[in-house]
């Protein structure tokens, strides 16, 4: 057997039309008379003419066996419809068992491809007549999860056209649990459900009676279809069996329970499309966004609606089309990760059912003084696999904000106490970067320094000092390291590197003695000459990103925590004794890292720090922890931070705690998101994109970083070809490529701030229809940088057609 | 029909024990060779005797029709095991069709609790020996979710006990979709998966070989078991049939396929029980505990090993018991439903549902600048039914802390631009009442006093002033609304009142000239005198939660507010046209609800502002908002408070937004909870509660209260008998409830504060078993208060008997 491996350039569109309404048909198992209900179906639409007259079709992927051709046959005689076949298989088993002998078998994506082209001819080819509507009837085969040619279950091959479904119940002993399940596997995959139909065949069963009511609690329409002649005694193929047939299709397709589910069908489709319409004017009326000036926000249109999303895909509502032929959604390529958090497909089926498993063995229990199973495993996970020494206890907050101010209590607590300094009524910043950023609590924006985010929060009082460092990036080509503006003197001038590699191999620059001169001179200005007093240095390692991906030179980095641990912030007075004896324990002011958006792979290592060839007191994870999936976060500590809070008074301990700590569903997620991506981390789509990187240059870095034994050269999702050749763009100041982010930095004659006009255009134009068979591009914009940022399980060819998409956007527009 | 009606009072242990391994057996579909496979295992089992020597017992729950009898005698035939049977219906249907000719039919919890009684009596009466084991087989009937006597799914009838699952797959066409659909059935009811076993039928479908394939890929041991004999041509019941089936089990039941079903099974006991052993002392290790002083955490012991929940109770690990026949398990109530989160069930299939239909649908999307169903249908619903003609806009955050934070930054703002105060240089507060608790981030807590929680976080600043307030409880029988100690002259004597509606018939009382002239002055002392801005009044309306389940008199509360709305906290200078012709618009300073506690139902009605009868600018609702499964919550606002960040720079904006901001799982699980409390609502459940506090008096709260009008008088799930009862007790001081919730206060010689004996002592003898009859409850305190909190569908019957715990606790501990 033979599956293609080539991958889909361009996603389909959802499966929604204006115009044409295309139902797919499952069965809750073989054998339940989804071909007689199918035919029923197509008969009826095909006999209604006012208002509306219908165009039906009939269209099965993917059929096995003479049997099948015979049920085309039979569908086409009775229904009066087209049908069509896309893939067929002579053998009557199992697609999967069928393609083996086949000397050509379909990927999931061609298979998914070919029914969205057909799909669309089908709206396409619709007269325009303002009344006439189409019907296409997908029949899938077997049940709801029947592999496919390929092996995947086939509600998975569908999922990104997401047709409603209609399912056909199991009118067997049985046949309920059947029903259900199916439904329940349909639902997991974040199918809409039409309606279900159940034959009645008067058996003491009574299925229908039960399903009717079970589905109808949970809003779920059901409809019992009369039942099939018996045609027993006489002689198939004959004209007597088929006069039986014909008079059960045309007394039956007009009769009241055929029109009802055709009813519902027809309402559904136009309960939908009228919601996609309202939606973007309901929001405007309903929601206040995030981080948005709704001044600027002039139209209902500039509200992007999703219908849904399926792998690095949303489904977006089309606003620019006006042909009732086109598809009412197009698709997006994800291009910010949905805000960095993204990893393993939107839509994910394991995801999904291990949320749904952790809620129906937990729901959420309360986790003060309590343990289970999923918080216990990833919290070992996540010390084992961050292999830092230090770090041994997992403290579990919700997002990345509560995270890092869980982690600046713990380190101000541990240095005010160490240094006996009431923190409560003297000052007691933080050392971090300019340009950082932690979040939007109170307590994490103080880490920050005054910026735009925090110039109009009125409890905002930057708490610390925020060096300036030299920055690394590619421009035109060469790599480079760049102090900032006017800082040669202190910091150095620009230095050129052969590779990216180079300027992380710290085991050769290492220490810089410029560097290290420069932040002990500053310390000694501030805490020496002016008193000031701080307690924690946090930063993001290598990437800054609110502040505007901006890759800091690593070495500065490193030097800025070295000088940090040998440096005397003042007398020690407190319970010493904790550091002492213990070579793990934190020295001058406990580090800090913030790997919310830089850890768990966002840059190609599982531990964004290790990079730096150190190790924090306090590290922070959050985004990627659920694959992408749910707000959880945790902070991590060493014991010398921990044993800062031991201590006879409850108000000694850290009181802090949110009432879904540690939330099982959270939990259970992330645990099975590590365990995907360890297996990517192996996957053949990684060593592609390795080779990418390995390719150009044979400098590799010593492996003078923990954590990542595994990991030695650097690497992107993005190729360095691509890198090279954006970075020359005229219109490009620099790039950088690190693991799935992509960060490039336009020249803009208005400046730099936020009133970039070359990346708003850049950005409009990429999420624009222009060619049929180019990808659009939903991305983000800080300032006058444009980023992208893919999903951890990405794939080569399609992150290429990305690349090329990128280029020709950049090469016309700017 | 006649289905019991009677409720469990003390929930089933969950299914584990050290000496008994029971596992149930699940059939993909009926007719898979469910009773064969069990026939295997039990001969299996039976034939093994060294080391272990193991008793096996074989469990029918329900039987339906002579053929199922038969059944019986065919698996005690072969496998040698002694068969139980627990209910038996004669026609051969699904037992919810059976059961409608029978006179009596077993309840869910009926039959539940049958199965467990038989399952522990199967324990008690194995053997003392070391070695020796006992192996139960339960054996459901037909498919997983095949309906038991009342209807329920019996998947859902048997999850309180979580015994471990056997799925024998469908060997048939379409065997492989009926066999995974049917695994993700379970998924979703949170059971574990042992094995899949799939009998190899030599057939061309090859299921076994795509199923081991499937289920191995997501660690499910997965194994073909030989087919079974073929019988055509031999006369059912003679010996030739007998000696081919005896011969087929003899021999089969010996070899590798049947035992390494069996070696799978005892090493996934074995695991779990070593897990369960294992999982306190690596907690110690691994885990920071939120609100948790770990020193006190002396012994391992001391923590919680939940094994799973379901319905109001966890399932936690045994560790007062030494015999190895008791359950390793035992149900303990989640007496506070979770940290006030939990409302319709740990472990709801609905909710499990939702959630994954969700995340099948979308995962994550970014929600900046879009927008997607479930949170556009959340905002509308919030907004319909908090019935406040202020509020019309929904901002989403994480949790109650952070959307707290957005409420204080919103009104801020507000005052700040409205006064031209320059919040960023002066300080401006927030008014709120002592004792008042709003979250764990810096701005939250920088919203509340000083107290224990705050103590020794460095960067806390308490920013604002906090007034003392009357409260109401019921003090030995009656109803009094009393000062804070020293303030009788300021808030008046105690009173008392015949109800508690009496104390919230504000039209009878409001206004109040006492509680407003101390407003005033107070007020008067901190602006005119001092010269201190405060930019918004926040509080909790009714209940303070963590600052101790303290109950305000509701008159105090809607002075504060008309008070403020109407006092003038400084000359305004900024943009006052967005408040003038306005009705809606907020004046004096922004009010903001802290309803994260007592919103949704807590205290008995959606929001519990509108016991108040006043509108507030902003709402903010979290906790019960997912139903008690995910964190979620959200800011609510004027459209008045929204103009203040409408400007021409993207600064004024608010800046605030979480990556998983309006998740669309937690949307969507938030949507099902509010459809579920709707008909809560009006349920038999919720009558019979409000009964209760109905019969005691006639005086009715006049319909003063918006949002409410089907709530008219006061009530709780705790009785109105049980309250005062508890309240007369000589070590209660004072006893309060409303809704769901229930506080009490222990007169304590230590005093009030955290030290608190008396509670102390309460909540571990409640935890303790002490008869098999009664309830083990687990409980938190608060202080010198133990509260008890049910979920939203509590049973009358069901609370009642957690009364009779408590009352009977409360006499033997105080």
């Amino acid at each position: 057997m033979r599956i293609e491996r080539t991958m889909a350039r361009v996603s389909v569109s959802g499966g929604l039309w204006q115009k044409l309404i295309a139902v797919q048909i499952y069965g809750a198992n073989t054998g339940v008379g989804k071909t007689v209900f199918s035919t029923l179906l197509g008969a009826h639409f095909g006999a209604r003419s006012s208002p509306t007259k219908w165009t039906v079709r009939y269209i099965k992927p993917v059929s096995t066996g003479p049997a099948d051709e015979a049920d085309d046959d039979y569908v086409r005689r009775y229904s009066g419809s087209p049908v069509s076949t896309l893939f067929k298989f002579n053998d009557a088993v199992s697609p999967h068992v069928a393609a083996r002998g086949a000397s050509h078998v379909p990927s999931d994506d061609h298979l998914n491809q070919e029914l969205a082209k057909c799909l669309q001819q089908g709206a396409g080819s619709l007269p325009l007549e303002q009344a006439d509507m189409g019907l296409a009837i997908v029949e899938t085969a077997g049940g709801v999860l029947s592999p496919g040619p390929s092996g995947t279950p086939q509600a998975d091959i569908f999922r990104a056209l997401r047709l409603p479904a209609v399912l056909v119940g199991d009118h067997r002993l049985g046949g309920i649990a059947a029903t259900i399940s199916a439904a329940e596997s349909l639902a997991i995959r974040g199918y809409d459900i039409d309606a279900v139909v159940c034959f009645e065949n008067q058996s003491r069963y009574e299925n229908a009676v039960y399903l009717k009511q079970y589905f109808e609690e949970r809003s779920i329409s059901t409809f019992d279809i009369p039942w099939i002649p018996d045609l027993d005694g006489l002689i198939p193929g004959t004209r007597e069996e088929e006069a039986v047939m014909r008079q059960y299709y045309d007394a039956r397709s007009r009769e009241k329970h055929v029109s009802e589910v055709a009813r519902c069908i027809i309402d559904r489709h136009a309960t939908r499309m009228g919601n996609l319409e309202s939606m973007a004017s309901r929001t405007k009326q309903a929601i206040w966004h995030p981080f948005t000036q709704h001044k600027h926000v002039t139209n209902a249109e500039d509200v992007l609606v999703f219908d849904s999303a399926y792998g690095d895909y949303f489904q977006v509502k089309e606003t620019s089309s006006s042909k009732h032929s086109d598809s009412a959604l197009f698709p997006a390529l994800d291009g910010s990760a949905s805000w960095w958090t993204q990893g393993y497909g939107h839509g994910n089926p394991q995801l999904s059912l291990a949320a749904a498993y952790a809620a129906g063995r937990y729901g959420h229990v309360m986790f003060a003084g309590a343990i289970h199973q999923p918080a216990l495993e990833l919290a070992e996970t996540m010390l084992k696999r961050l292999d830092n020494p230090r770090l041994n206890k997992v403290f579990y907050t919700d997002n990345g904000s509560t995270a890092t101010e869980v982690g600046i209590k713990m380190a101000l607590r541990a240095a005010c106490k160490h240094y006996d300094w009431d923190g409560s009524n003297e000052e007691v910043g933080v050392l971090g970067l300019k340009a950082s950023y932690h979040g939007d609590t109170i307590g994490a924006m103080d880490a920050s320094e005054p910026c735009v985010f925090n110039e109009k929060v009125d409890w905002y009082r930057g708490r610390g000092f925020w060096f300036d460092y030299p920055t690394y990036k590619m421009v035109k080509g060469r790599w480079v390291v760049e102090p900032p503006e006017g800082m040669e003197e202190d910091l150095g001038p620009v230095k050129h590197f052969d590779s990216q590699d180079e300027i992380f191999n710290l085991d050769a620059r290492s220490p810089s003695l410029r560097y290290e001169t420069y932040i002990v001179q500053t310390l000694d200005k501030l805490v020496k000459e002016r008193g000031a007093k701080f307690g924690a240095l946090i930063m993001e390692p290598i990437v800054l990103g609110a502040g505007g991906m901006i890759f800091v030179d690593p070495l500065f980095q490193q030097s800025l925590l070295r000088v940090v641990r040998r440096y005397d912030f003042g007398p020690a007075q407190g319970a010493k004794s904790t550091l002492k004896g213990n070579e793990d324990a934190w020295s001058g002011i406990p580090v800090v890292f913030d790997e919310v958006f830089t850890g768990l792979y966002r840059l190609g290592r599982f531990s964004s720090g290790s990079f730096l060839g150190v190790h924090p007191d306090i590290s922070v994870h959050a985004k990627l922890l659920t694959g992408g999936l749910l707000p959880l976060s945790i902070t991590t500590a060493s014991d010398s931070i921990f044993q800062a809070f031991w201590g006879d008074e409850k108000s000694e301990a850290l009181l802090h705690g949110h009432s879904y700590t540690a939330h099982a569903v959270g939990c259970q997620v992330a645990n099975v998101s590590l365990e995907i991506a360890k297996k990517m981390q192996k996957s053949e789509e990684w060593s592609t994109f390795r080779k990418q990187w390995e390719m150009r240059h044979r400098v590799h870095v010593k492996d003078g970083c923990t954590g990542g034994r595994e990991e030695k050269g650097l690497w992107s999702m993005w190729s360095q070809d691509f890198v090279i050749e954006v970075s020359k763009h005229r219109r490009v100041a620099h790039v950088n490529a690190l693991g799935s982010v992509l960060a490039v930095s336009l020249v803009d004659s208005a400046g730099c701030g936020y009133n970039s006009s070359a990346s708003v255009g850049l950005r409009d134009a990429l999420l624009k229809l222009t060619s049929e068979d180019q990808i659009r591009i939903h991305s983000r914009i800080l300032g006058n940088v444009i980023y992208l940022m893919a999903s951890m399980t990405a794939k080569p060819t399609h992150l290429k057609a990305v690349e090329e998409t990128f280029v020709s956007r950049l090469k016309e527009v700017l």
